[in-house]
C-alpha cells in the first residue's frame, strides 16, 4: 500500500532514460504487473521535499539510478489524460478498491523529466508494487505504453535533440578517449539520422571542447583514427552557459 | 470571492510576458493590491479543463492577451515557496479569513510559461481582485516580485534566449518589411548585449528564412538598407521543425 497520505494529490512525475548502448538510442521501460502494458519509471512527490528533488527519489526507488542529472522537459495537464486507469489497475489486482483506488482515480497532472544515462549504470533492479520487469528498449521498437507515456518519449526525444544544439552530450556516455567517429555515431543515434562526417567533424571542432591526445587507435583494418578527449573545464562551461554561438 | 472548488488544488500557473519596444525587452507585471510588490500575470487551473488551455484563460483574464503563443518552460516545486505567503495577503486585505486564505496557504507548486508578444497587443486591461495596474518594465528596471517571480523572469529569459538558436523570432515583433540592424536590434535586445553586423548578417541570411524585397529603405542620413520580409511558408517550416543546423 502506498503511502498516499505523504504525496502532493493528483500530481506524478514521469522520467524518460534514454540510454546509449552498441550505437544505438534505447528507452528504460517498466512492464506493467499482470498486464502486456509498459511504463515510464514514475511516481508521486512527498509532501515535505521539493518537486526536483522527488523526481529523483522516485527514479532512484524504482529503477536503481541515482545521482543523474534529470531535465524538466514538459507538463502533461490534458483533462482526460488518465480517466479510466485507476479501473484498468484494480481489474488487474495491482490496486485495492478503496482510499488506493480513489487516489489514482483523481485527475493527475504529471511532470516529465529526461536523462540521457551510461547504458550499464541500470543494474538489475527488482520489479515493485507496480511492476514485474525493467528493460531496455530501442526507440524503434517500442512496445505498447500506458496512458500518454508515449507522447512523452516522443516529446522527450525532441526535447534531447535540441538539447545537441545548446549543450555538449556525451561525457558520460562514451570511454574517456574516444573518436570522431565514435562522437559522431552518439549524435547520430540521438538525431536519428545519419551525419555528414566532414561538416560533422569541423562543427565538433568549431566548439572547442576536444582535445586531440596526440594518439591514435591502432588494430583496425582502416587508417588509424585520432583518439579525442574533452577538455573537462571547458566542457563544464558549455554545460552551464551553452556552446560557442555564431551570434 | 473566488471560485476555489472548480480549480485543481495546489497548483497554479504564471506567465512571464516578455514585450519588445524601442528596441528595448520588456516584461508585464501586475501590482499587488495594498502592496508595494508586483507579480507575473498567473493564476488557477479549472478542474474541468487542459492546464495549457487554461493558462491561456488565465493570461486573457487577468492582461485582455488573447491568442497568443505560450511555452511552458519550468515548474517551480520548491517545497516552500509560497510559505506565509496567504498571510501576507491577508494582512492587506487583499483575501478574507477562512476558505479563500485556507487555499492560499496550501503548498502551491506553479507551472511557468513565457511568451514573447508585440507591445502594443496589451491594452489598458482593468485592474483584477488581486491587482491594481499592469505595466511593462524594462528587464533591466525590475520592481520587487513575490514569491519566486524573480526566478521565474530569470528561468524565461535563459529559455527565450535558447530559443534564439533553435527557431525564428521576429514574425509578430517586427514590422512587415524591415532592415537588417533592425532584425539585429531584437536579437540584441533579447540576448541582452551587441553582435557583430557581418556575423549577424551572414548567420541570418543561413537560415534562409528572409526575402529581399528589392526596395530600400530611404530618407535616413546613413546608406539606404534593404528591406527584408520573412519567407513565411519557411518560417512556419522552422518553426515547425527547427532551423536550419550545421549537422
Amino acid at each position: 500500500m502506498l503511502p498516499i497520505n505523504d504525496f502532493i494529490p493528483g500530481f506524478s512525475v514521469d522520467c524518460v532514460i534514454f540510454g546509449f548502448h552498441a550505437g544505438e538510442l534505447k528507452v528504460l521501460l517498466l512492464k506493467m504487473k499482470n498486464w502486456e502494458r509498459w511504463a515510464l519509471p514514475g511516481g508521486f512527490i512527498e509532501k515535505k521535499e521539493d518537486v526536483d528533488q522527488g523526481a529523483h527519489r522516485v527514479l532512484q526507488v524504482r529503477t536503481g539510478l541515482d545521482q543523474i542529472q534529470l531535465q524538466q522537459f514538459y507538463l502533461f495537464g490534458k483533462k482526460e489524460r488518465n480517466a479510466g486507469f485507476s479501473q484498468l489497475l484494480a481489474q488487474r489486482g495491482v490496486i485495492v478498491p478503496g482510499e488506493e483506488a480513489t487516489w489514482f482515480s483523481q485527475r493527475f497532472i504529471s511532470l516529465a523529466y529526461y536523462s540521457l544515462v551510461e547504458f550499464s549504470l541500470v543494474k538489475e533492479p527488482s520489479p515493485d508494487y507496480l511492476s514485474e520487469a525493467i528493460t531496455w528498449f530501442p526507440m524503434s521498437e517500442l512496445p505498447p505504453l500506458v496512458l500518454d507515456h508515449a507522447d512523452m518519449v516522443g516529446k522527450a526525444i525532441d526535447a534531447l535533440r535540441e538539447e545537441l544544439y545548446l549543450r555538449p552530450v556525451g561525457r558520460d556516455l562514451l570511454p574517456k578517449e574516444f573518436t570522431m567517429p565514435e562522437l559522431q555515431g552518439l549524435y547520430e543515434a540521438v538525431l536519428g539520422y545519419k551525419l555528414d562526417r566532414r561538416n560533422f567533424r569541423r562543427k565538433m571542432l568549431s566548439y572547442d571542447l576536444l582535445i586531440d591526445t596526440g594518439t591514435k587507435r591502432t588494430g583496425g583494418a582502416n587508417k588509424a583514427p585520432i583518439l579525442y578527449r574533452f577538455d573537462l573545464n571547458k566542457y563544464e562551461y558549455a554545460l552551464k552557459h551553452g556552446l560557442k554561438k555564431a551570434f
